[in-house]
C-alpha cells in the first residue's frame, strides 16, 4: 500500500493545514497508508459562505482527478465537506468528509451531539447537512464561537470561547458529546475536553481514523 | 418593476431552455416582472452527477453576480438546484430553486409526494436534498424513467416512460401528487396528469409561480 | 380571468379583515386575479381554541360552496387554516391556507423557522399542524406575545411584544427566518423585520403570493 | 362513579353503533363506569371526506356540551377522531379518540404498524393525523379495502377484502401489528387476526380500554 | 379472571414497591384483575446505569417464566422498561412497561411532553428509548432532579426539586404535559401537578391503567 | 500498545467466531493493536430473540470487566449489539458494537441503506435500534434470508438467499448500499457484492475498522 491518503484543506490557509497535519501524528505509522495534508492554493482564504463551499467543491474534485494515480483515498477537510459527493462518484477510491465522519463518530460516543461552530453563518448550512444525513434528531444544538479562521491561532482567546460554547451545549442543550465544527481547531481539543468534561471529536482525526482501516479492507 | 427574473438553465442544452420558456407562457404578462430563460453556455450538456451540480453551482452564481443590476431575481432551473444557497447569500434579491419550489408546491396539493426522475443516479442526491429540507416524511418514492436529457425530446417514448413511473408511484407507493424531477419535462405535463389522474407539478412553473408575486412584495 | 380570489377571514372581526386587505395592496393589479377579503359574520370574535377552528372550518367550507361560481380560488385566512382540507376536496378550484403557505414560504427563505404566536393556547395546535405537514424538523420554536386579537390594534405595545418574541426566537432558538402566527399582524411586519434583522413572513401575503400565479397556471 | 362514558358514533348509521356496542361487551361490568354508545342522528351517513369530519367535529363537541353533567368522559368514535382536540378543551373530563388510542395501543404491541382503511380517500387524512401525533415513523403502510360503510355489513366479502389488505401490509410492508381504520369493523376482528397471524387492534375497544381505568384515576 | 397482574419492581428497594403499591389503590377492585406489586430481591439497589438495566432485564424475564401459570400479565416497573421486549416474546400474556405506557398516555393528554428524571445519567438512555419508539418529536425535554432513589423518600426536598424541574420543562421547553421518569415518585404526583399547573403522568399508574381493560379483552 | 482489542462473539457457536476471525485478517498487522476474537461459551447457541440479547448483554459486560487489564477495547460482535451501552459505561476503554458501526459506515458509502437479516424475528428489534440511533430515515428496508445461524455454513444455499434478499432491497426498496445483518455472513460478502453490484458492509469488519485508529488516538 504505497499510495497516499490525501487530506485536502480546501482553503489556502497553510496554518490550518499545519494544525491538521500535527493532529494526525498519532495516526502515522510505517505500516499504515501514508497521510499527506495538502493546501489547495487556489482555494479561498477561509470557507465560510456556501459560495466558498461550492467553489471549493470544484477545486477538491479537480485535485482528486489530477492525483488519482497516487491516491489511496481522499478526505475533504473542511467542516462543510466540499466536493464529498462528487469525490464519491470516482469509483475505486475511498472518499470521506471530515464533517460526515465527525458526526458519525460522535454517534458512537454519546447520544446527544453538540457542535461548536466557528461563525454563525455556517450553522444553517450544517443543519442542512445533518438533514441530508438523516441524523438531525441526534444533534441538540450548535453554538458558534464567532471568530474568523485567522483569529483561530490566538490560542487563549479561542480556547476560552470554545469552552464557553461547549458549556452552553452541555448545560443548556444537554449534549453528552461535542464535535469541533471546523478543521482548524485540533490543537485545542484536549483543553476543551478537559475543561468541559465531555468527549470532543476533532473532525480531521475522525475522518482519517475511519479511513485507515477501510483502506486496508479495500472498502 | 422593469427588471428581469432570470431563469437559469445551468446546462448548455438549448432545447431544455426552449421547453422551459414555452412552459412559462401563461406566466408572462405586461404587468408581471419580465421572465428571461437563459442557457449557461459554459455548463455541461446535462446535469446528472454531483460533479456536474457542483460545477453548475459556480457558473450559476457567477451569472448572477454579473447580472445583478438587471435582475429582479434568479431561479436556478435544474432539479438539483445548483447554486441555490450561494444565490441566497446575495442579499437584496430573490433566489429560488426549481426543485425546492416544486416540492413546496406539491406539499400544498397532496399529502404523499412521488417524484419522477430522469436517471437513477440522481435519486440519492434528491433524497439528500429532501433530508436537508426536512420534508422526507412527505416523499413516498422516486422512480426513474432512465432516459438521458437528450432522449427527452422523443415525445411518445418519454411520455410512455413517465406514465409508467407515475403509475408505480401512485399504485405501489401511494402518491397523491407527482413532481417532475427534471427541468426539461414540461411539455409532457398535461399528458402525464391526464393519464395518471393525479396532479403533476412542473418545477420551473412552480418556481416562477412562487417568484412572481414575491417580487411584488419585495420578499 | 374575471373571477375572484376570496380571502376568507373566518372570524367576525372586521378590523382583522381590513388589516389583511391593506397588506395585499402590492398584490392587486388590473392583470392579476381580483382579490376580495371577506369577513365571515357568522364566525367567532377570534379563533383561539380548537373548537373555534372546527366551527370556522364548517363556515369556511359553506362560504366556498355558496361562492363557487364566482371564485377563482379560496384562501382560509386564519393561522389554523380552518377548513383547508375540506376546501381542497372541492375539485377544480385552488384552495390554500395562510399557515401552510407561510410555513412553505419560510422554508424557501431560511433554514430554521421561528413562529410568533398570539396566545400560548394555540401553540400545541400549531405543532400538530407542522407534524401533519411533516416539517417539524425545520421549526425551532414558537413564542407567544400573549395578547388577544382585540389587543392587536394597540400598535406600540404589540410591536414591542412581537420584537421581544422574535428576539427570543433568534437568540435562544437560533431562528433565521420568522413567521407571524396570526392573520392580523401584517401592519407590524416591517417594524419587526427591521428591529430583529431577520426576514419575517406575513401569512396572508404569503398565501396570496402563492395563489396568484398558480391561478394563471390553472393549478 | 355513576356517570357515563359516552362513545359517540358521529355518523347517523345505527348499524355501526350496534357493532361498536357489541364489541364493548367484555368491557362492561357493574364496577366499571357505564358505557353508552350513541348515534349522532344529525351526523352524515358516513364520514369519508374531510368536510364530513369537520362537520362531525362540531356535532361531537355540541353533544359533549349538552351531556357534561352526566358524563364520565367522551370518546369520539370515528377513525378520523372528529372533535377530539375540541373535546379536550373541556376541562375536567376525559376525552379520547378511537384513532389515537388504536395507534397508541398498537405501538405497545408491535413495532411496525399497518392500517386497514375503508376507502382510499381517507388515507392522506390518516397520514396527516399520524404526522400530527409524531408517530409516522412507526406506520409502515395503509391499505384500503375500498368498500363503503354501508357495504361493511356484507360479512364474507368484507372479511375477504380485509384479509387481503392485511396480508399486503404484512408481506409487502413488513407490518407486525394491524389496526382497523374504521369504527365499524369490530365484528371481523377475530377472523382477520386468525387469518393473518398478526395482532389486530380494534379502535373502539382500544379507546374504551384506555378510558376505563383512567376514569378511576381521575386522569 | 382469578389470575394476577404482576407489577415487578426490578430493584430490591421495598420502599419503591410500597410507593407503587399505594399508588395503585384506585385501580384495585373486586371485579378487576388482582394487582400484585413484587420486589425482585435479586435486583440492584437502584437501576441507574445501562448495566443495571441489562441485569434487571434478565431477572424480570426469569420472574415471568417462573410465574406464568398464575399470571394475567406482567408490568416491568422501572422507567427503563428492563426486559420489556423479552417479556413480549412470551406469547399469550400481556406485557407492558411503565415507561412506554407513560409516554403513550402522555401523548393522549398533551402535545409537548416533558420528563422529570431522577439522575442525569439516565437521560441519554431515555432518549434512546423514545427514538426506538419513534416518538422523539413529541418530547420537548428531560430535566433531572439529580437525586438518588434513596433520597426520594425525603418528601419536601424531593417535591421542591421536582417542581423546579417541572417548571423548567414548562417555561423553557414549552411542555404541556409532564411524565415522572421513575417508578418511585408516585406519592408526589398531586403536589407537582398542582404546583405546576400541568397534567402529570405517573408511569406505574399509566401502565396498570392500560393493562386492566386489555386483560378483559384478552389483548 | 501491547493490549488487545477483544471481539466478543456472544453466542457459543465457534464457527461464527472463526468466520469473524478470518474476515479480520486484512486488519491484522504488527503495528496495529492485537485483535482477538473470543467465543462466550456461556452464551446461547444463537442470538435471535430479545431474551437472548438481554442475556448476552450481561455475559458481554461480565467478560469485559474480567478482561479490563488486558483490553485495548471491546467489540460486541452480534448484530443486536448486546451490552454495548453497558460496555460504554466502563470509562477509559473503547467499546463499539458491530451493528452500530456497520450502519454508521454504510451512511458514509451510500444514501439508502438496505439490510439483509438472518431471521424475520430480528427485524423489529433492528428497527428499534435504528430508531434509538436516530437514523431510521436512511434505512429503506430489511429483508430476511430466513435461515438459522447453523444453516449459515451451507454456502451455496446461503449465498443464493442473500443475493435474492439483496436484489429485493436494491430493486424494490431502492437501496444503494447493503449491510449484512449478522456477524456470521462475512465469508459471503464478496459474492453478494459482485452479484448485486452494490457495496456490502460486513459488520465485524466495519467495527474493527472503526476501532483500530481510534485506539491509537486514545478516543
Amino acid at each position: 500500500m504505497p499510495k497516499t491518503l490525501f487530506v485536502i484543506n480546501p482553503n489556502c490557509n497553510r496554518n490550518v493545514t499545519q494544525v491538521m497535519d500535527a493532529a494526525l501524528t498519532p495516526l502515522r505509522h510505517a505500516d499504515l497508508p501514508r497521510i499527506q495534508c495538502i493546501t489547495l492554493s487556489a482555494g479561498p482564504a477561509a470557507i465560510q459562505s456556501q459560495s466558498d463551499v461550492d467553489m471549493a467543491a470544484v477545486h477538491v474534485r479537480r485535485f482528486a482527478e489530477e492525483h488519482l494515480d497516487e491516491a489511496a483515498g481522499f478526505i475533504t477537510a473542511c467542516f462543510s465537506d466540499p466536493g464529498l459527493h462528487a469525490l464519491r462518484e470516482i469509483k475505486g477510491t475511498l472518499s470521506l468528509g471530515i464533517s460526515e465522519c465527525a458526526m458519525l463518530t460522535s454517534l458512537s460516543i454519546g447520544q446527544r451531539v453538540g457542535v461548536i461552530a466557528m461563525v454563525p453563518e455556517s450553522i444553517p448550512r450544517h443543519y442542512r447537512a445533518w438533514g441530508a444525513m438523516g441524523i438531525s434528531q441526534r444533534v441538540v444544538g450548535e453554538v458558534s464561537i464567532d471568530r474568523s479562521v485567522a483569529a483561530l491561532s490566538e490560542a487563549s482567546e479561542t480556547i476560552k470561547a470554545m469552552i464557553e460554547s461547549g458549556r452552553r451545549l452541555k448545560e443548556e442543550c444537554g449534549a453528552d458529546v461535542l464535535v469541533m465544527g471546523c478543521a482548524g481547531m485540533a490543537a485545542y481539543r484536549d483543553s476543551v475536553e478537559q475543561a468541559i468534561g465531555l468527549p470532543v471529536v476533532e473532525p480531521t482525526q475522525a475522518a482519517v481514523s475511519m479511513a485507515l482501516a477501510r483502506l486496508r479492507m479495500g472498502w
